[in-house]
Order: C-alpha cells, then sequence, then structure tokens
C-alpha cells in the first residue's frame, strides 16, 4: 500500500524542494559547477543527503530541475504582470506583426539574461557545458531547445501567413537573431541594448543585400 | 651597452617559447584553466619558471600569446597549400561574389573549429571566459575582434560594390552568419556542416521575408 503524504507533509517536501534548489544555484555560482557537491547542496539546504538522493540521481539532475523552476517561476511572476518576459517561457505572440513579436520576445530574453539571479549560476553551468559534452546536451535538451522551438512555432505561423519565404527552415533561421544574443552573453562580444535586439530581426527579416 | 643574443642563443630562446606555448595548450586542455599554473607549465616545457616570467606577467598572458602563435601557425600553413583555411587568417577573399567568399571563409571556420588541436583548448579557454570576464575582454580584444574585423572590412567593401545596403552596420551583420555558428560550437546546439553555414550565408543576404 502506498502511503498518501499528509498535507503538512507535502508542504515540508516542497519547501525541502526549494531550499535544495536554491542551495543549488547559489553553490554553482559561488564555486562553479566541478567544486559543487550533493553534500554542499545538502548542508547549505539543511537538509540530509538522502533527502536529494531520494529525488535525484546526481548533481546535474539537481541543477538542471533548478535552472527549469528558476524559468517557471520567471513565467509565473511575468504571467501576473502584463510584462514582455512572460511571451518568452509561455510561447511567443501572434499579433500578425512577426517583426513586432520577435523584437518583444529578445527584449525580455534580454532582459532576462542580465537579471543578477539567472546570470552568475547560468554563467557556470553554461561554461561547465563547453567542457562536458554530456551535460551540455542535458542543458539543450531540457533548456534550450525547448525555448528555440517556441520561435519554430511562431515563424511557422509567419510561413503560413506569407511573412517568412516557404522554403525557409524555422530551425536555422531563428539562429540568425538569437544566436548573436547568445553569443554576446556568453563571450562578451558587444553590449546586449534594445536597439541592438531590434536591428537583428530587421536584418534577419529583410536581409542584407538591397531589395 | 645591450648585449645581442647570438644566433645560437636566439635558437634557444625560440625553441624554449615554442615548448612553453605547447605545455601551456596541452594543460588548460587536460586540466582546465583554473588548476593551470605557471608552474605546471615550466615543469612540462623543461624550462625554469624565470624563463616564463621573463617574457610573460601572467598565465593568462602565456595562454593569450599561444592561443594567437596557433593561430598563426594554421595561417602559415594553410597559406602553403591552397586551402580555404588561409582566408580566415590572412582575410576575406573578395572575388567579386559576396555569398561566395563568406561561405568559403566559414567553411574554414568549421574546419578550424573541429581540429582537435584547437578544440580542446579553445573550450577550455572559452569556459573560463564565460566565468572571468577580465579574461574575456583580452580574449576578445587580442583574438576574436581581430577575426570579425575582417568580416567588417569584406561587408563594407560589399556596400561599396552594391552588393550590400549602405545602411547596415557590417558589425552588427556579421553576427547574423558568425554568431550562429559560435553557439552551436559553444553550446552543442546542432551539428556544424557546410550545408549548414552555406544556409545561414543565404538566409542573412536575402532575409527571411518574401522579396
Amino acid at each position: 500500500m502506498v502511503k498518501k503524504p499528509t498535507p503538512d507533509a507535502s508542504r515540508r517536501s516542497e519547501k525541502s524542494r526549494r531550499a535544495i534548489y536554491e542551495a543549488a544555484l547559489a553553490l554553482v555560482a559561488e564555486n562553479g559547477y566541478p567544486r559543487t557537491t550533493i553534500e554542499g547542496i545538502a548542508a547549505r539546504a539543511g537538509v540530509g543527503k538522502q533527502t536529494i538522493y531520494r529525488w535525484w540521481t546526481s548533481k546535474a539532475d539537481v541543477l538542471l530541475d533548478a535552472f527549469l523552476d528558476l524559468a517557471e517561476q520567471g513565467a509565473r511572476q511575468s504571467g501576473e504582470e502584463p510584462g514582455e518576459a512572460a511571451e518568452v517561457h509561455g510561447g511567443i505572440p501572434d499579433t500578425g506583426d512577426l517583426a513586432a513579436d520577435l523584437k518583444a520576445v529578445l527584449r525580455a530574453t534580454v532582459d532576462g539574461l542580465l537579471d543578477p539571479k539567472f546570470e552568475a549560476p547560468s554563467r557556470a553551468l553554461a561554461a561547465e557545458g563547453l567542457v562536458n559534452e554530456q551535460l551540455s546536451r542535458e542543458l539543450v535538451a531540457r533548456l534550450l531547445e525547448p525555448q528555440l522551438q517556441l520561435y519554430v512555432h511562431r515563424l511557422r505561423s509567419a510561413q503560413e501567413s506569407g511573412a517568412v519565404r516557404p522554403d525557409i527552415d524555422p530551425r536555422i533561421a531563428l539562429e540568425l537573431f538569437v544566436s548573436p544574443v547568445a553569443q554576446r552573453w556568453l563571450q562578451h562580444t558587444g553590449p546586449l541594448t534594445y536597439a541592438y535586439t531590434d536591428t537583428l530581426v530587421d536584418y534577419a527579416l529583410y536581409g542584407l543585400a538591397p531589395r
């Protein structure tokens, strides 16, 4: 017989889970991925190691869930106010004006990337992904690719309405405006401003060659 | 009076310098940036620590020079054969066909990024750049930006010939095809093939919207 958790137990679990996520994100931001351990996360969260191993099998597992939770929190928060950030997680708006919709989402992405709560742990995880291909592939599958698929969806709808050429591959096309933002953030190759992301969208849609 | 080095002494210096570069690149690839030390580089290169401090002030300094040297070696090697890689370092060809010139350079870039001699140390350095903004800014200033300026130069020439609209900012425009390659390499978000880089150039030049 499976014991059903009492409401109190489930509240306690939820509180532990949140403490574990916060400890994991703080430790990876402060010490980097290699020096973050399950033991350290447990100690900082004030739970036993076994509590962590009951829910996760590795520190990569805990960290990926902590990031997914952070993204969902961001989506929930911005869903309560009519901010643009909601769209990044909840789907890309389709007002019929593709350029305007993409510009709004990229501006929200810039805000998210420069949010200090997000930036330090994200950099630590991305840095480990560079030299740890397995972690990188999990990051892509669970975090990055689902976000990129929102652009694929919006570009497909633009192909149906005639705003994007039918022979374009949306999965590659989105990289023309998403990857420049990613590279500036990853490598500090230039400032991330709204004027910059607006320009990327215009260049990608209308091309560099004269029309 | 300054002592002029004898030819023998200068050959010995050149040999030490090369050994130091090779040791630095190997150690950063094997152990990562934080665990690479001047002492370790000296030991592996078979030179005294003072030999390193005579030429450089920090390990970041040695590593950046080692990378510049690697890039120059690549340029020299490919300059001897009629390969495309020569163009990446020596400037971007200007045959009058912008699409063809950009495609050739990006294909060579893909070859360079996937070269095992280059890949492991580059990943280690890029990973450190993610969490070490000062190193990242030196990397950009000394390695990345000079390469990006070759594209700026080629795009300006295309603006003069009418192949690129005069109101385009070349420094942003180049990111439409360079950054997607960088992101796929940095984050494993997709395969790096010639078909892919060719497509990026076509999309960037002609845009996603119907003409």
